[in-house]
């Protein structure tokens, strides 16, 4: 498969002189807020004392990546190695792909290990032997995933094997320890609110902080260069302060965020930087319900209890279904819609529930 | 947006010798059995008495289009302009847009108007004077829409100004009416079996007969040449009979097939075509997790209950959660996973909950 990141997707677009002319469905970005969210992120990692390596999954386009790394180009995470030869056809330098990598994605890493300093992460002993054993020119800067509670991947920080791990590849001649990568994605489970995901984000620091102290202090005495933690929530709400082993954050989602960043106190209306624009094509009173053309092709399934995202500026409005190139939409509370408020053709745009997987179905914005 | 159809995606690849030197995640499909799948519907509407009028928008190839059409390149159905404009480009002809067509489409069908044979289709009376209002060298061939019952979109037969739009259509100098054109969508909800997809196909199909007898009938005395039906669940388990005035069928789904089909008793488990082809990158014993390199941008979301396919040969593994780039997989009833069976950069086949989803996440397979 050839992801979309393949073309840069901001300019594959030619400006139109107003969305009106747009054709529909479409996927807009309002430049203005994507760099105010870049800034607000690249401010507060300078806060917290930390490097920000920005990861470009949910965009995947240059102008994001440069907007991310404030025009340095530097330093930053990706999450398949298509990104990664994008990033670095582009001239991008630093990159983490932060995936456990297995032995048969190694001859394509290698090449991107040649081209800049590129980084990959393992968790597993197979892997750390894999790389141990291929034939690199030069030894691989490897990452440590620790698992800090999200339970996807990532070492036991209990299991005596993760030192194990951990000294293996800071000790093999084919490899050398870059550091730990976690990823506090149980942040996304904390809808108790702002407290709940701080605690997250204390939680994450914490366990992998720990780890570090272990791997650095006697016996093992191992240099661990890079701690780093992230995820979109516990980045938009850290804690006031990081354990000092802390180095690095890499969140993503926040250069766009969306409906589920706002409800769980990541970011607030005015800085959902993306929109999927679609037109009314269908009315029908008897169903109290309006056809557009904005179908899970444009969209995206996620969001639970039929939450597909907002219709800005239609409170009384809700996306209750969608098909594969037409969604329906009907009033939030039952009521009957003013459809003299919506001809055939009007505009509406959906602030989506999951930004990633609805920059996902688009090619272009 | 530009929808993947821009680029054909099974000649897109360069045939490998063996699936295992594939890069994971992707997309694999089995020739013989899209063969087979476009045979058998092809046959059920020869038996059927009817003009078969294959969708496009499952598949989006030029391949799959020949195989649907027994090589005519004749009589298809497309959901969007992209699609429509893609094959006629291919040398397709007549070629039907369902989706209710708006003013501001107009210029773009009108292109494709002026090409080939191309149906467009309404349901509401702005679209229908926006039609008959334009400026084109010739009538637009006009399906109208008609709701049996699905309630997506379609007038409704009941209403008395339902025929009236028949009427303009047969009527006015601009267009001309093509037919009747409906989709028993319904049938997905049938999840009591073949006899409640046989209940909702005959439904389907004595809704647009009625009108059709109405339409025909005095006073109106109207011509309606086509009457099509048709949903991957109701063509697959038709009415032994379709009622005379039915002319034509139109499912999609059918030449993929997927695990949601299988549950309908649409297909069997031998009729699935396509497989997301994926490795084993993380074992978590602690966890009892597996983790894969499909994620939801190789897949897909949709699945109701974390039912997002099935595993083809290991009926003992489940995918419990699908993030980004990866998926984690563990047994279906909680006993402990045989780790040693999967060691990392073992391949797996899942078999697609929703074909349709799953192949627009991949540009080539």
């Amino acid at each position: 498969m050839e992801p979309p990141c393949k073309q840069p997707r901001i300019s594959a677009q030619s400006t139109p002189k107003d969305v009106s002319e747009l054709v529909t469905p479409c996927y807009i970005g309002y430049k203005s807020v994507i760099q105010r969210n870049s800034e607000r992120m690249l401010q507060r990692a300078k806060q917290l004392g930390c490097q920000l390596r920005p990861h470009m999954k949910t965009h995947k386009t240059i102008q994001g990546g440069v907007l991310a790394t404030d025009g340095t180009k530097r330093c930053i995470t990706v999450s398949t190695l298509a990104e990664a030869e994008f990033y670095a056809d582009a001239g991008f330098e630093d990159i983490c792909y932060a995936v456990p990598i297995t032995a048969e994605k190694l001859p394509r890493a290698a090449q991107l290990h040649e081209r800049c300093l590129f980084h990959v992460c393992v968790d597993h002993p197979q892997a750390v032997e894999a790389l141990c054993q291929s034939k690199a020119n030069k030894p691989w800067s490897v990452f440590l995933m620790v698992d800090c509670g999200y339970g996807r991947d990532g070492v036991d920080v209990k299991d005596p094997t993760s030192v194990q791990l951990a000294q293996r590849l800071a000790s093999s001649k084919g490899t050398r320890l870059a550091g730990l990568y976690t990823h506090g994605g149980h942040s996304y489970d904390a809808s108790q609110g702002i407290e709940a995901v701080r605690a997250v984000a204390q939680q994450e620091a914490e366990a992998v902080a720990a780890f570090a102290r272990t791997l650095r202090g006697k016996p093992y005495c191992l240099e661990v260069p890079i701690v780093g933690v992230g995820s979109t929530p516990t980045c938009s709400n850290p804690p006031n302060q990081f354990p000092s082993e802390v180095t690095e954050m890499h969140p993503g989602n926040y250069i766009y965020y969306d409906t589920m960043q706002q409800a769980l106190g990541s970011c607030s209306e005015e800085d959902i930087a993306v929109r999927v624009l679609t037109r009314v094509i269908g009315a029908y009173e008897r169903r109290n319900l309006l056809l557009v053309d904005m179908g899970w092709t444009a969209c995206s399934k996620q969001g639970e209890d039929q939450n597909f995202g907002r219709l800005e500026g239609h409170p009384e409005l809700k996306v209750v279904g969608l098909k594969q190139e037409a969604g329906l939409i009907s009033s939030r509370d039952g009521s009957p819609i003013d459809f003299a408020q919506f001809p055939l053709g009007t505009l509406l745009r959906l602030e989506p529930y999951h930004s990633c997987a609805h920059t996902k179905q688009h090619d272009k914005y």
